[in-house]
């Protein structure tokens, strides 16, 4: 893969986009120029046009479908009335591409082996069946290879931190695991099913995954509020043999480390005499600093709403805050985060949109790093970040650096599953943020490409291969690859 | 479809069967006449030859791949013995082909959508798919079109009476599960998917269906032991507004009862009229009998293995076996099942193996009717039933009549989703059963020939369409189909 061009694109979150998109039927005169007249109309009012496709015509007019993708609602709005408002023109109706997409859902389950004669079913089903049950009845840990279990990921939510929608409930986070499921299938070829919860009660979570576990190989958690997400994804690893992994806190926390220690490659910086800025110790913020303590970060002091967290501090606490506060900040600062930001490295938000001014960037070190996670609105606008900064990330795709999960979570499940790991554990966490970073070649790294793109189909191949071997090494794997090259699941 | 043959097939247990078929990897001389003493080898041995592949040749010899079909296992080691007791034959490796079509699972989840530029990620996922979860968020309904849920139904089990097999375990259950599922995809176009239980606690099984319902626009509980199938599902239908549906229990009972209604149709008898007497009083046994009754039958008794079910019976009761005695039996008879049978017209077995004495059926009514149902060994051999008996149903496909809940399942919950049914009630069931039986003409119907193949498309169809107007016409459908004809998902 290229590297990106090295200058930052003044992107805006006002830049049309697929996801905006959508497709106006309109009645044109057949008279020359009606066409340039639509499309400049659209461009006008800042609608970028996609696919034109003729209806009908006749000898007065024409019908067509147009595909212009806006910024967001209000803004698909403006373009169609701008349209509606021309004489010339009937807009007779309009299509939403992202609602047309989701009708009916956007994965299906569907049959490996044909079911069309008798001897189809008598295998399949019964009487065949039967002999296949037994087998795994003498000997349980035939389900691996004898059932969908062995390629096969719940993924799961009760919809209490939906993306940044907050809490959203089970049917409105369908989509959202549908789409992550598709991720799985896409990148990691494994087999996810969402399950949304109708509870919000941590025992009964617990209980309830704990309960459906039996046919699945690893289990996904997604979208589930701090700090209620630590107890549940605790909880249920302690009861479950197979892999229980919090997406937002590990996925996360897996990439960043990938880019940043591809940024410290390229800055010439070890990672153990970074200073590190965090805000925001929700899921992804308490995984992150995690992750960069066991790489070997000793200097992270993290902030929430409130402001340093430190040993001590008696407001707004909660126990995953306590744990926060013992693990770092090593010398007690109790100020602010303008004032933490002075001579740091690295600042990582995973908080909100906007909390961050620019002029505080200024104080950091020279060829400093800045993680602005916060999604879609970063803790601080890239194009405002002062030239003493180095190097952005963000989890836009519309910026260089992307930070996203996708990097992640289908080759680490992949991994996990190809030897039936009974957990994903920091060893396999580690393997795989260095198997991601590995993608970017030490002669392509720049500021601007320090982390794979998420179509970079090498990523989930390499990160699953690095992520078996650690489960082996680290003793969590119960089946060993037969190879040492690539992992291959073989049938018993 | 024809009608089958009149004469009733000498059917055995021991017929060679694609269930239980391998495949042998031979080496043989390359010598005229030696595939002739392999083939007449493994013929003597009982095995019936299937596809043989030419593997490799040279010179002094072949190899080839020959698949057999054995009644089953120990006679397909008899089979194996037999070849490699000559010293021709080297037997390099047996593959058994039942066990190589579960390998990695019978199912997969697969996407509807494509996902391979960032377009298509910015609509399936982030960020346009947050105005989808929006849209439900403000309008739940809308969940049934906009994700998978208004074509996914959960196929739950605990594992513990899984086939003919009784309490082997989530994981064992887990080959069934995902066989059924093929078949709601094959016959019904439904998404279904395997949920097996590690619990058999009813409260805690309650509480995980209805936990986990969310995503799903029906729930189908399969063998599950009974009495607890009838709490579960009632506890469950009271807590969740979409269809809780004990296979087991009605889909047995809807196909009995559309092979009875033909019957009964064929032999010119009224269902008011009839005399039946039921073996086995588990799920299945009180589900048929229910809809029996509903259907007009006023004459039934139960038997479990302990005797007739009476009002003020004290033995080996519990509240479905009360529930029982209170609806059937008017006269209280106390007897056994031998003098039960004296003038009955139906006899229903729903019970094991061999538990009726074909001399007890001589005793039945002119043109009896016998319904065997016990898998895969029958309550009375069919060979062995007297011919006062015209009309002889059983659950195996070996011979006509089979009674087969494939032929309920698929077109049931494809008509409940199709107008987002809040339950199958007994209308549907009823109408589900009609049109089963509709399939076989007036003019096709004969004592071998009383109800479809379950390879007959039609079945599906005709189900799902009379069960949606069923469900329509009584108040449980949350969507009306725009026509009177075909019942069409339209995008909302």
């Amino acid at each position: 893969m290229a590297a990106r061009p090295r200058q930052i694109p003044i992107a805006s979150i006002r830049t049309p986009s697929a996801s905006y998109s959508f497709t106006m039927r309109v009645r044109l005169p057949s008279v020359p120029g009606m066409f340039g007249l639509l499309a400049g109309t659209i461009g006008r009012a800042g609608g970028e046009l996609g696919a034109i496709d003729l209806v009908s015509a006749d000898r007065k007019s024409k019908v067509r479908d147009v595909t212009v993708s806006a910024a967001d609602e209000a803004h698909a709005q403006r373009i169609i009335a701008s349209v509606q408002g021309l004489p010339q023109f009937e807009v007779r109706n309009v299509s939403d591409r992202t609602f047309l997409l989701h009708l009916g859902g956007k994965i299906s389950v569907e049959n490996r082996a044909r079911l069309k004669t008798r001897d189809d079913l008598s295998m399949a089903y019964t009487p065949g069946v039967a002999r296949v049950s037994m087998a795994i009845h003498r000997e349980p840990g035939a389900a691996w290879s004898l059932t969908m279990k062995g390629s096969t990921v719940a993924v799961v939510s009760d919809g209490t931190a939906v993306l940044g929608l907050g809490d959203i409930g089970p049917e409105a986070a369908m989509p959202v695991m549908e789409g992550k499921a598709m991720l799985f299938r896409e990148f990691g070829g494994v087999n996810a099913f969402p399950i949304c919860l109708a509870t919000k009660d941590v025992g009964t979570i617990v209980e309830t995954v704990a309960a459906l576990a039996p046919g699945f190989g690893g289990i996904n958690l997604e979208d589930i509020s701090a700090p209620r997400c630590f107890d549940i994804e605790r909880q249920l690893q302690a009861r479950l043999d197979i892999p229980v992994f919090h997406d937002d806190q590990h996925g996360t926390a897996v990439v960043m480390l990938a880019a940043l220690h591809n940024a410290c490659k390229l800055l010439k910086r070890p990672l153990k005499q970074l200073k590190v800025v965090v805000s925001g110790v929700g899921a992804a913020g308490m995984a992150c600093t995690k992750i960069m303590r066991r790489a070997g970060v000793r200097h992270i002091i993290g902030f929430d709403t409130h402001g340093a967290l430190y040993r001590g501090r008696r407001e707004r606490m909660n126990p995953s805050k306590e744990e926060y506060a013992a693990l770092t900040n090593p010398r007690d600062y109790r100020g602010d985060i303008a004032g933490a930001l002075k001579n740091a490295d690295v600042f990582l938000g995973v908080s909100g949109p906007d909390t961050i001014k620019p002029a505080w960037l200024r104080r950091m070190a020279k060829r400093a790093m800045v993680f602005a996670l916060a999604n879609p609105t970063p803790e601080v606008a890239p194009e405002a970040i002062p030239s003493n900064v180095s190097v952005i990330a963000t989890g836009r795709s519309d910026y260089p650096n992307q930070i996203n999960n996708v990097l992640c979570f289908p080759g680490i499940f992949k991994g996990a599953l190809s030897v039936h790991a009974r957990e994903i554990n920091e060893p396999m966490k580690l393997a795989a943020a260095r198997a991601i970073a590995s993608v970017v070649r030490g002669d392509e790294l720049s500021t601007e490409y320090i982390i794979p793109s998420v179509f970079d189909r090498r990523v989930a191949t390499l990160v699953a291969h690095a992520v078996a071997h650690a489960a082996v090494r680290s003793g969590v794997a119960r089946r060993v690859p037969k190879s040492s090259g690539a992992i291959i699941a073989d049938p018993e």
